[in-house]
Parts: structure tokens; C-alpha cells; sequence
């Protein structure tokens, strides 16, 4: 269903840019997990509009209430919903846009399927849904890390042109969060600054991309055919508004490499006697199921639709016309979406986990 | 489910590569459809192992059986089964990885899952169980020619760092089977054979790219939030054996993009009134919905994990060891795989056809 | 998923008795659709508790809001998510059998499934749960009357040994509103108000039988196999708390039946040539897909597992104890559950329309 | 989806009457299972047409051959395909019936909803699709009884007006076996073949009453809401073609009694500890989740359509006519419907077994 997703770690969302509120019901998280509330506010926190001067100043203070499936502070096995009311709406500052497509948004499309819209900022198709994605990313953060020792970590890698030099194997969160670029290369995240401000002052906007890496998820994971972990992490990842690409390991570089060079070889690790590789060109995965090493991956974000120069386009009824856009609105998406990466992902692990046990518990 | 695949036209495969067959269940399509089986078989073929000196020796007919969802030559709209048999297996070339689990395989994480396989060519791992796919994407055309007249064509882009030039709108199914890499682009191919030749005879594999368009696939197909056509498609790719990659549109390139270069601005299409753009970065979908423009994908993959030199590995009960395949592989699998994209496209387009149908009938 | 119930027209709840509040997301409901607040009221309205000196004197308002999903008074095709406050709650009333099983309810199961479970009013368990499902029912009320001219009506047929006249063919929905046992035969829902007036006084509760007609559906819903109509109407009722039997047409006395009497034979209707029986014991389903006759079932309810009398049984940590029951509570559930039933009936219709419409639009 | 049931162990049916063959695709069962072909070929001749002189003498002889997901004899925890091929399909027998829509059959409902349909032997409708179920089910068997030491157990309870005595706690399979009705209760058996004949004789058909009961189930198996215990079982029983009626524990009955009768107080079993009720008449689930006692359920079958007297009746092309059929028919259908009872409920509960691992390891 276009707004469930996931087997037995299941999350709805629901709401509307410029609505009542958005939100998200989680089915099928496992009892007795102490949630803590501030875990889903301080996600939260991270993808807010407002947080810094790199991003929309839309003020939401981005408050989930949770409104059932936990007792006493635990779960209890049962829905979890939780609302996060919006305050800061704005929608006659889209009066403007009610009966204009704006390029590169989906208020064509949505017509073009639904015959009507919410336009208020973009309405069911706008990336303020995400919020709802982050509390339920939260929630599974929770669940496998007590459960699992898993831990998942984004970060920025490039804003347009600008690229960092980035250790997977090593970076940890406090690099990340260092900055409001949320680009654990200190050098590179100032130029990325930079050339968003800049790319902001000139009424335009820019893409990016994004790393990830998920530590500690044991093998087995993934099944096999068409549920390949990989299969569901794209999915994940590419559902999320602006992302435009999806590679695991190597990705598209793996395309020029040779068997050779690409193959991981296994050895025993002393001590332990577990299964491993030495290097991880596969990104944790092989044959879509999880190997225990790092899985590594990472997304491509277009530019923002919405920029501030002046562009053709056309009217619901068919005139050809011309729309500069006003308001309130991120230059670049990447900064604010890494939390909603790091959701997509670990609400993907926790219902492959659920699914593994089911199969041998 | 790891076997299934699509909400309302819905695909399950089954079978290992050296068991008594493959095949699939197709359920979901529309009744009343005159379903030609040469147009299954001619997918068919274009996967099949020992098409042409660059792909694997095994011989295999694939023959597909229609066991039942069709009478007197149109389906009936119950679940259309197709078997096919395995002729040319030769299980006991796989003796030697009983126990030894090959770099870049399955071997190690199926065991991590299940505490058993098949080993015999992979098992269900195997790209065999693509076969099946191909079945079901095939009957998807037909609908979808049938009933939107769409149109959908892959063709390899790379492999290795021979890359070619190609016009996604104008490519035409007759170049892509002109010769037997499936590259569109002439010289291109001849230097992709060679390359293929060349990696082939050092023992070794080799990566590529393949890309794919979807023609006159009508606006409004893509559910929005999780189940966006984007998603969908990156899904259905991902799940394919060895893909490590995927992108839609401008990909990867969009991210070094400004979004006034990036926006595909609308105009009214003189004499139609359809709304369209000139320029189709955004690969023909908005919101992950499509816009009726070209969708346009790009897909990475991986050299392929079976090569001739010696590896070093680990068997099932940690021993380190060294080993050297044997047996029949392709040393690129991208030629082969061309019409696997095509099958995963199809599908995902029938299954959102048909949403779309429900929707707005 | 446990939550879930519907492939198209898919409705979630979540909430417990005595938390925040319930509610449930409705996704998949067609855009367009003029949405009247009033008529979910009015649902509510007939389920909620305090309503007539038959029910438990909780005092509810049930009042809905919609937070997503409808805009400018029209569904807009994205999910509408619907919260219901709980207000009257008085959770201290639960504290007795905090560590205590009472006898009937799913107090000791939910323990052994889930390790812990909110007790308070019986959490998840509780009935109050359909109140969301009703909110649900009264959209897809709407849907299915403006789309088709369906109409779902539910009675009262029996209470204890009390049993109803009715007539399915032409009973209306004012007779069954025409008193608080919502029974269409006058005479029997005074001898039933007795009945359970008497019983209550006796500390205890009472059982009871809802018969419901589905009109005006079209022929062609249902499909074969496991998604039959009469299965899914089955579970959908059978999910509802306390309803122990389900029956369509003749149900079990069908099974003393023989085919020469059982079979509907066919005519065809003069002046609209439709293909109709003149009479129904198919309860107007064949092979579980509608016939476009009528379509009526039963419902077996158990009488409400809270009496006021003492019981026997055991506590969370195995000593056995007696048990008394206080609070609030109905001495029979099917004066309130009529809606319940009807919603039910009313999503598995929705869903199966939508179904149909994909197959053939 | 209309031809696939269960969440985690997932079963898919194909196949018509009288086209190449009928099967399933068990996907979930989970791996390392020694899997007995021969508790399959038994369940399946419980079931096949020509057993004894009360059923069709349609001879197959409903031979299952595994396609794929065991190697070595256990389970891979990949998808399980069977092929059952139809041998003796006379598919001229119908050649009567193309243009006629049977009374009682599924005729005008499938044209109804297809616009076409498989006329021969009543195609996808026909009864001889539940052998694919009966062959999933003797997979579920062997993996509830190896895992949990469930079993399920029907029986036929009456035949038209004769009905049986039958102590549902401790009916064996052997006394059910004992004679072709599948009546445990000897002198009723008798009572029931005897009426059967003289039914056949009269070319008539009789309906009837299957019982059925799951020992070893353990405590806590189903989900709240929607995916209750008792709401999938019902939903199995109801669409197997037939059934118009589902009853857990005392189902009808119950509607008539008061709580203080049919509360099972519980008590803490003497040596285990373990909770438990000295009756029964929840039949073994409270709030829709098992309790650990006995699984009881009911199911009514109508009389089989196929009667041999003349009807009226309607063609394709609306017009009125009369039929009698001719062919190979059962005149009762309930002594083949005790092992696709016991299959339907075998699938919930490994289902729902394999739920409950995921939540709760």
C-alpha cells in the first residue's frame, strides 16, 4: 500500500504538509522494549525545518505525541501511533501555486493521478511526511540496538561538486553532528556551507549525496529473490522525496571493476572463529542477504525543486504561464535528510530481524 | 514475502537451479488478454544460457509450460502458472563447494540463514531463478502493449570502462539485438565483445551498466509515500542477481546539479493540450509518480563472483582453504540480463497500472 | 498484519481503551469522494457507550477528528487518519485485576503472547478498539453508496432465547433505530430490553444473534479462492470481539439441506434483462463472488465475559484467587455491536470494489 | 491476493479443473524440515475423487511432485512448489454446460466478474482446487507436530438430519478413518452412508456438518484485532467452495447462554503450573488468541449444486432454459472436505506459529 510499508516491522504514515498534523502508526515492534521518548525527539530534532541557517525557516518544534502501544514506558506489542501536530503552517502562501504546477514538484502528477490535491505546501506529497518515516526510524533504532547492537550512521558526502573523504569503517555520529552540513570532513563540510549559502544568495538551490553505513547487523538478514536486503534498502531509500539514486558497496563503480578485484575473500577471524572478509566491496550483502560485515551504501538527492528564479510553466487548465516561487524553503535537502535516511534503513533491519526469527528463532 | 512481488499484479517464482525446474505464478492479470506464448518464448531466449559465445555453455531450451490461468488462448484472469524444466543440469560439478563457501556468492549467507542449502549452482541463489521473471514480465508486456500501448527497452550502456553513447528516446529494440552484447550503439558493442573476449580468457569477469526506458507509460502511475514508482522500480532491480545500483533520470549526476538546470519546465503540447516538458531530467516521474514523459532508468552491476583463478576462502566448518572454479559461467552477465530489467519494469508497471485502475477507473 | 485489515481499501487502528485515544488510518479510499463528518458521527454515535440504559454508563462523546486525507470537504486519495480521544477513562477501576485473569476475557492470553499488556479496561483487547473500525465503516459507507447505491443494515435477531421476526428483504434502517435494542421486530425487542434488564439484575450477561443484508451490490465482487467474499465477511466479522459464528444464507441450516431445494434457480428479470434467482438461500454470494441478490449473514455473539458474580481463577504469578468484577459494563454487547458488524460488512465491500475495478475498470 | 493465504507461511494455489494440472507454492515454511511426501500422497487420497462408492467416480490419482525447496528430503526455507498434473479430465462432459450457468455454481458469478470463464468442470471455482491446499496443508502438518506436537483432527458431525455424537476431546484419527462418511461415531457413520445412498438414489445431493479440533496448540498463537485466531481460521474454513458456516467453540450456542455459564474459570494445573480451564467453551481462544486448551471449531456445507433433476435456468446470452446435469459428481460433499478442513486450519496455525517466533523468539 503507497503508505505502509514493511512485513512485520509495518509503518503508516499519514498527514498532509499544511494539515492538522502527520504522523505514523508502527505494527509489530516486539513487547517490553523500554521506548525512550527522547531517542524519536532528538531524530526528530535532527531533520526539523529551523534547525539552522542552511535550511528552511519554518519554525516546527516537531512534537510526536504517542498516542498508544506503550505501557508504563514499554511497549507493549501493540500499534504505536504517534501525531506530531503541525503549528507553523502557512498555506496562503500558497494560494499562488493552487491552479500553477510548479516545475519539478509533484503537483502535476498528483492531478494527473487523483484529479484534485491538498497544494498547500505540497500536501501529502511534501517531505514534511518524513517527519512521521524519523519517529518510526526511531523506534527502530531502539529496538535494534538493545536487541542487536546495531547501529546505523549517515552522513553527507558531497554537495554538489563538493565532495568529502570519508572512512566508513570509522566515522562516528559526533563528526557527523559537528556541523550543520552534518558532513563528518570538517574541511569539506565548510566549503559545502559555503556552497550552499551561495548557491541560496543566487535564488538557486543544489543536490548532494549521502553515506550510510549500518553497523553490527548479524548475517542472515535479507531473503532471498525478491526481498533482497539490498532490494529493500533501495526501495527505502528511493521512496524518500528528491532521491534519484541508490548504490550498495561498490555500486556503480563495481560496473568497471573485475571478479578479481571486486570478490571479497573469507577468512576466520582469530578468536572469534566467525566468517569474515578482510575488505568489503560488497557492502555487507551477497546474494541480498546480510553477511555481518558493514553494509555500506549510499543515495543521490536531486536539487530542490523549489528555487526563486523565474520559470515557464503551466496552469491546471492548460495555459502556459510563468511562476517565481516565495517562501519558505531548504536550498539543499541533504543536510536535513540524513536522519530520514538512517529511518529508512533501520525500519528496513527491523523488519528483516522479525523476519529472520520467524524463520529460525 | 521473499518469493512474491507486486500488490495486484503479482508474481511468485520458485525453484533451484538444479532441482527439477523453475517457474512462476502469475496472479492478478486482467482476464480477456490473448496471451501469445512465442512472446514469452522470445524473452525466454534472449536470457537463456548458450545464446552466444559470450554467455555460459550450459544448454537449456527453456521451454515454458503454461500450466494453467489460460483458455482457448486468452487468460482467464486466475493465476497463470508457468513451469520450466531443468534439462541441462549438472549437479556434480558442484561437488567441490559442498562445503566451501565461494567468494562474492550466496553460499555463506544462505547457510547463515537457513543452517542449509542447495549448494548445486547456487541453489535458489542461482540467477536461474530469473527464467522465471522474464515468464512473467512477459505476459506484463503483453498487457501493457495491449491495453497503453507502453513500450518497455533495455539495452547495455558498459561494461567494464567501455561505455556507450546512446539517444534513450530514439533507441529502437532491433539495435539492441543486433548483436549479441545487446549494445545499441554499434562500435561500442564491438569493442564490449572484445573486452568480454579478453577478461574471459584471463580467467576473469567483468562489471557493466545496463539502461532502460519506458515508453507512453500514461501519468498517474506510482502510488505516493512508500510505494513510488521510483521505489518500486529500484526494487525490482535490486533484486535482481548482482545489481548494485540503480538510478532513475539524471541519478548520480542530478546531486552536481542546480535545480534551474535540474527543473524540467512544463508547456502545453500544441495540438494534443498535454502537459509535458522538453527535457526530462527528472526521468519522467515526479513524486515518484509518472509524468507520461520517458521513464528512464540506469542500472550497475556487479563483475560476476565465478572466475578461474584461485581464491582463498573458508569452508562450512571454518577451515581456511583455496579454491578454483570450475564449470560453466558467463563472464559478463550483462548482456543476459538485459531482458531481466525489461521483466522487472514490466512488472512494476502492470502491478501500478492496474492501482491506478482501482483508483480511477 | 494484526492491525491491518484489506488490500486496497486498508484500514489500521490503533489505540487502547483506556490511553490517549484510538483511531485509524484509511488508506486507499478513491479521491473525490464528498466525505460528511455527520455520517461518521452518527456511526459513532450508535456504538458509543451511555447511549441508552442498556449499555455501560461510560460517557464517551466519540467525538473523530480527521487529521489528513480530506480537503475542502473531499477525500483526496491519501490516507485519512481519524482520532478518537478517550475521555471518561478511569483506569483506577482496572487496578484490582492488575495481576488477575478474569475468566473470559484476553487477559491471560495477551500476557502469554506478548510478556506484559496494558490492563487497563483490557488495553488493545478492549472493544472500545471498534469504535475506530465504525469511523472506518461510515467512510466506506459513503464510498460504496455514492459509487454504487450499496446499503449495509445490521439488527438485532436475537437476545439469549428471545428471537426476532424479520423479513431481510425489507426491513429498514428507522426500524431498527426505532428502539434501543435495535431490533426491527417491535414485539421481540420489548420481550429483549426485558430479558436483558432481568439478566443484568442478576449480576449477569447475555448472548445474542445479528443478522445483516448487504443491498444493492454489484455482481462480480469477490474473488475466488482464499479471498472469497464469504470469507472475507467471515473474518472481518469473526474479528470483531465476542462474535463466536458466522453464517451466510442458509449457514447451518443449509447443511440440512438438499441441492434440490437449496439451489437458486436463475430467470431473467423482464424489462432489465438481468440474470436474477427469486429466491436466496446463496445468501447472495455463488463461489464467494456476488450474485447482485442480497446479500445477508448471521452473527453468534457470547455473552459479555464481565458479570457481577463471583469466579474462580488465577492471578499473573500462578496462585488461585475468586474474582468479583466492578466497573462499568454492557450486560449484552449486540445492542451496540449492530454498527460494528455493519462497518465491517461495509470495509470488506469497499475493498472488494476496488478489486473489481482494477480487474476490469 | 485472491490465490494466496497466510502472512509468513504463505501459500499459493493454480490451476483449473480440467486444464494441465493443479498445485501450490508453500513460501515460509521454514528450513531443515524432513519433509514425508508420503504424509502428503495420504492426505491427498483422504481427499481424491473415486475413494468409495459415496464420491465421484472421476479417477485421479492426485500424484504430487515437489518442484523445488527440499534438498535431501528437509526444507530449504524456499518456496515449496507441488504439481499435481489432472489425468482424468473430460472436459466433453461440459461441453453442455459452456452456455448454462448451473444453479448453485459459480457460472455467473466468474462471467459476471471475468467476462469469461474456464467452463470445463467449473474451472478455477471447481472443488479440485482445494487438492493444492490439502498438499500445503500435510506441509504445515508435519511442521506444527515436529515443532509444537500439534494436531488437527476433522470429522463429519452430520449428514442432512442425522447427526453424530462425538466427544471432541478424544476422537481419534483411526475412529475417523474407520469408515468413508469420516464419522467418528460408528453407528451414526451407518446412518449417514445409508442416507447418502438413497439421496444419490434420488438424484439429489445433502449438506452437511465437519467438525474439527487442534490438541497442542500452544498459548498465545494469534494476533489482536483484525488477524484474531478465530477470524483466520474462519476466513480458511469459509472459502474453502461450500462452506456457508463457521463456529468456534460453542459459536451459535453461545449466543443463547449467559456469562456465568459460559465463563471457563481458570485454574493452575496441579505438576505443570500451567494455566488452564477444566472446560472448554471458548473453544481454546479468548480475544481471538489461543489459550493452550483445544481448538474447537464447526463448519455447515451446503448440498452439493450438482443435483441430477431438472432446473430452470438461464443461458450466456439471457435466455431461460432448463438443465439437468449429467457427469461424475459427489452426492455429499462433506466426507472429502474433512482433510481440506483439517489443511485450512493446519496453514493458520503454522502461520500464526511462525508470527508469534518473530515477536517473541
Amino acid at each position: 500500500m503507497s503508505s505502509s510499508t514493511g512485513l512485520l516491522f509495518r509503518v503508516t504514515t499519514f498527514g498532509e504538509s499544511h494539515g492538522a498534523g502527520i504522523g505514523c502508526v508502527v505494527d509489530g515492534c516486539p513487547p517490553g522494549l523500554a521506548l525512550d521518548p527522547a531517542v524519536i525527539q532528538t531524530d526528530l530534532d535532527r531533520r526539523r525545518p529551523g534547525q539552522s541557517r542552511l535550511t528552511t525557516r519554518r519554525k516546527e518544534p516537531d512534537r510526536a505525541e504517542i498516542l498508544s502501544g506503550v505501557f508504563e514506558g514499554r511497549t507493549t506489542g501493540t500499534p504505536i501511533a504517534l501525531l506530531i501536530r503541525n503549528e507553523d503552517a502557512d498555506p496562503s502562501a500558497y494560494d499562488a501555486i493552487r491552479d500553477v504546477y510548479r516545475p519539478g514538484h509533484a503537483d502535476f502528477t498528483y492531478d494527473a493521478r487523483y484529479g484534485l490535491r491538498d497544494h498547500r505546501g505540497g500536501g501529502r506529497a511534501s517531505a514534511r511526511e518524513t517527519a512521521a518515516r524519523v519517529a518510526a526510524g526511531a523506534i527502530a533504532r531502539q529496538f535494534l540496538a538493545v536487541t542487536y547492537g546495531v547501529e546505523v550512521l549517515a552522513w553527507v558526502e558531497a554537495v554538489g561538486e563538493v565532495t568529502a573523504q570519508i572512512d566508513t569503517g570509522r566515522v562516528q555520529r559526533a563528526e557527523v553532528e559537528a556541523n550543520a552540513v552534518r558532513c563528518p570532513d570538517a574541511e569539506a563540510a565548510e566549503r559545502m556551507a559555503e556552497h550552499i549559502a551561495e548557491v541560496r544568495k543566487a535564488g538557486d538551490t543544489i543536490g548532494g549525496v549521502i553515506g550510510c553505513v549500518a553497523r553490527g547487523v548479524p548475517a542472515g538478514l535479507g531473503a532471498p529473490v525478491f526481498d533482497k536486503l539490498s532490494a529493500d534498502l533501495g526501495h527505502a531509500c528511493l521512496s524518500i522525496p528528491a532521491c534519484k539514486g541508490f548504490e550498495i558497496g561498490r555500486g556503480f563503480e563495481a560496473a568497471r571493476m573485475r571478479g578479481t578485484v571486486h570478490n571479497d575473500p573469507f577468512h576466520v577471524e582469530a578468536g572469534t572463529g566467525r566468517v569474515r572478509t578482510r575488505k568489503n566491496d560488497a557492502g555487507g550483502l551477497l546474494g541480498g542477504i546480510s553477511t555481518g560485515e558493514d553494509i555500506t551504501l549510499r543515495t543521490a538527492w536531486k536539487p530542490v525543486a523549489t528555487h526563486f528564479q523565474e520559470q515557464t510553466t503551466v496552469t491546471r487548465d492548460g495555459r502556459e504561464t510563468t511562476l517565481r516561487n516565495k517562501g519558505r524553503h531548504d536550498p539543499c535537502v541533504v543536510p536535513r535528510a540524513v536522519p530520514i535516511v538512517e529511518a529508512a534503513v533501520l525500519m528496513v533491519l527491523a523488519d528483516h530481524a522479525l523476519r529472520l526469527r520467524a524463520l529460525r528463532p
